[in-house]
């Protein structure tokens, strides 16, 4: 675990709106690090309302959005990317003066862009998105080392005062994670190519296979698609929210997928090798955090 | 671990020829589960054959090929699968009658036509492909679990004596693999699709991923690229061996590709929502027998 903790994070009552995987994440790993204030979740009444609460994640659980998020001083909205601009109006109408709204959205610019107006002058928004995350779902997989070593983008609007930003990003590091202030266009872009692509790509190679060779899998397989085991509804609405810089990012898998077959077809060993190498070398390149270097 | 052990396999000396990931992963199981026998490592003088040594996994080490594969009779041919004829060829003319002689090599079909003539009739070789591995290389990242309940893909050729082949099923039982005949092509059409092509697509992801994205990745694109840390010298052999099946298993892929970015594309919710879910259907029907379900 890294060094910070949560013990001095400058909220005393913390909104979880969604006590989902991200969540119940967000909450255990709070606890985990000794925040001192009060944790209370939002959500459906279900099952991960009750875990949540069994579970010790959450001080109180709460049904009516608008009744939690008036208890708060950070309000973090974790329902899927659909839902989101909606649950953060709202908190926002619900809210205190000087209370700050969150969310840990896997897209940007269609939840940053309508919430850059609308929001009462005494909130602020500023969106966010913790880059973690599991093919499983429900609090019931939450982990508080979830976003260890992990990244935070923080997407402010430039209007947004610098105080609050700095508020966020104390939060975020609180809970291990490194912050880093990007806008919401570049944000989508990185992310088609991290991690929305790589999610296209592992659901085509699980298509693709065929009933017969289902027992003939090893690790390889198992590796390369397991993010397609990941809920589809949650997705469908994450591809859809960044349509343009998925379909641009499949392109460019697509050219360098090309490239690798030309080279089998042809049987260019040179080339084949030399692709593969430069494959490899990014890969050793991109930052695991988490993980011993192999 | 399953409880089958290596106590009463039908071998009294065992020749790994290729004391890397794959072959000290045999001996190291050997060991664990039991063998009473002798286990001779064959390979150059360096690192991977001093580890092995120093580590127990092999009871002798053995710079010259003939010499070792004479003291046994079992050879488990564990080198890269362009070494894989010219390996067996010399262990073949150098053993004892009565010898059996396999391999573990990714593909089957360009290991096994050749092998087909050219053995003399005092010793057998069978083809085998145990599918595990891993994405490091060499001994010291050898693992007595890495075949723990896996498939193992056996091809004897139709003229090979049916007590050869039982032989051979159980030297692989006993390492805790479960054994499947199948003919050269099968294997090389099934493999093309279960490990070959994923190997590409992830190659190609990770190709993809440009410099300033590599610290913006998290568990989705570390899971779906990792096997592209692979060997590129050991996988460029392996993916000529195999081309055409591969070529055509990556087109099958890229059809599946196209339909989901179509449905990006044009934004069509139901049809991304139901290919999502079909790829998830088939994630989670392919048999991962070491992995809990999730």
């Amino acid at each position: 675990m890294s060094n910070t903790t949560a013990a001095g994070v400058p909220f005393q009552t913390i909104g979880i709106i969604g006590c989902g995987l991200i969540g119940c994440s967000i909450a255990a790993a709070l606890k985990m690090r000794g925040f001192r204030g009060r944790i209370v979740g939002c959500g459906r009444a279900g099952a991960n309302l009750e875990t949540a609460a069994a579970r010790g994640h959450i001080d109180a659980a709460e049904t009516d959005l608008a009744k939690g998020a008036r208890q708060c001083d950070l309000v973090v909205v974790c329902t899927p990317v659909d839902h989101i601009v909606h649950d953060v109006r709202l908190a926002a109408d619900a809210c205190r003066t000087g209370t700050l709204i969150t969310d840990a959205g896997s897209v940007k610019q269609t939840i940053c862009g309508p919430l850059s107006h609308g929001i009462p002058p005494s909130v602020t928004f500023i969106g966010s998105h913790p880059i973690a995350g599991s093919e499983k779902q429900g609090c019931a997989h939450a982990s508080p080392d979830l976003f260890e070593n992990r990244v935070c983008v923080v997407a402010p609007d430039p209007a947004t005062p610098r105080h609050e930003v700095d508020r966020l990003g104390a939060f975020w590091r609180s809970l291990g994670l490194a912050v880093v202030e990007m806008s919401p266009e570049d944000h989508d872009r990185a992310l088609a190519q991290t991690s929305h692509v790589p999610h296209v790509v592992a659901a085509a190679l699980a298509a693709s296979l065929t009933a017969q060779n289902q027992g003939l899998t090893a690790g390889g397989f198992q590796d390369t698609t397991r993010i397609a085991a990941g809920d589809p509804e949650l997705w469908t609405a994450i591809l859809l929210a960044n349509a343009e810089a998925v379909a641009d990012g499949a392109r460019g898998f697509s050219e360098c997928l090309a490239a690798l077959v030309r080279a089998v077809e042809t049987r260019d060993k040179r080339a084949l090798v030399e692709l593969l190498r430069s494959a490899k070398t990014n890969r050793d390149a991109a930052t695991f955090r988490n993980e011993p270097p192999a």
